[in-house]
């Protein structure tokens, strides 16, 4: 437990500095002095950077699919085989996540590209598969005449891309908060599919 | 004209590295290799890999720029005043920029996050300036009764996220032509904006 938890302070700490200054410009020695522990001692926990960056981004993968996981469940509860009602249960899950923790959605977000070959791979596989629970709902709302899109790839992907800005500039101390958002973004989202 | 085109052989060569495997993970060597010559005959044309980072990231703002001048003024001319023509120009002008050049959009996009503090928020600030041009003609669509949007502020971030995702997926030997891409980005833009 007390590993586990000594895992996750660096983890936030690091999350915070890539996310404030970038990946690139953080160092094992910033993330140490932000924990107040020299940069010898972190190497106790983690073997490199790049293994700090996988934590955050593996984890934050993870809260996105469980998100989507409850979200489908939901809508299909709500109003069985919806594809407006599904869609719109995972845009808000999709900004919850973003919302609930900005620093760590945000490595997710903006840094999982410097991750080495091999990790990379992995997060973008999952990162594809994750738009493609977008993309069959997409798909089915065209099937039913109610979407008026016609290349459903290029939809969901743009629709995600939009939905990941949140990641940008959001603060949680800001004008608007998370449920507002989330309310606009599904307002938009459903718009930009929907047909006239 | 020897030296600025050697300066842009290697802000080319670092696009491609740094699109690819990304700035953290490209080193001056990396891309000093890619040009066949020696990490320190690099030396003599940049300073830094953040300089370098900087001469892609600049190029590419000021080409996001003037394609939103000449949008702007060629909206004017066909239909003066109408937001949506001027959202559409702007959108395609962005997507324009994007893909000629992915490499280098890419980077912009992905990567400003790297450069040192200064050059950081001057680029900030210059992305802000320029999504204040899409969230003028949006609150001009607004006050029109055209676009149902209640925030612009949200609404220009989330479009300009939104056409972003073109620089992560973009592959100009893909399925997809580029005006083929910039005509669906118009058409959910504007469905996203508009009221129904």
């Amino acid at each position: 437990m007390v590993e586990i938890s000594r895992r996750q302070a660096i983890e936030d700490a690091a999350s915070d500095l890539f996310r404030e200054r970038g990946y690139a410009a953080t160092s094992i020695r910033d993330i140490a002095r932000a924990l107040s522990v020299r940069g010898a001692s972190l190497y106790a926990h983690v073997t490199s950077k790049e293994d700090v960056l996988w934590g955050i981004v593996d984890r934050a993968a993870s809260r996105f699919e469980s998100a989507a996981d409850r979200a489908e469940l939901e809508a299909e509860s709500r109003r069985s085989g919806d594809p407006a009602e599904a869609i719109a249960a995972l845009v808000r899950g999709h900004v919850q996540v973003l919302t609930a923790d900005v620093d760590e959605a945000g490595v997710f977000v903006h840094e999982w590209r410097a991750l080495g070959p091999e990790r990379r791979a992995a997060i973008l596989a999952r990162r594809d598969a994750y738009e493609a629970r977008f993309r069959r709902h997409i798909e089915d709302g065209i099937a039913l005449g109610l979407f008026a899109i016609t290349d459903p790839r290029l939809a969901a992907s743009t629709l995600l891309s939009a939905l990941n800005g949140v990641a940008t500039w959001y603060d949680p101390a800001g004008r608007l908060p998370s449920d507002r958002i989330a309310d606009q973004l599904v307002d938009l989202s459903l718009r930009m599919l929907e047909a006239a």
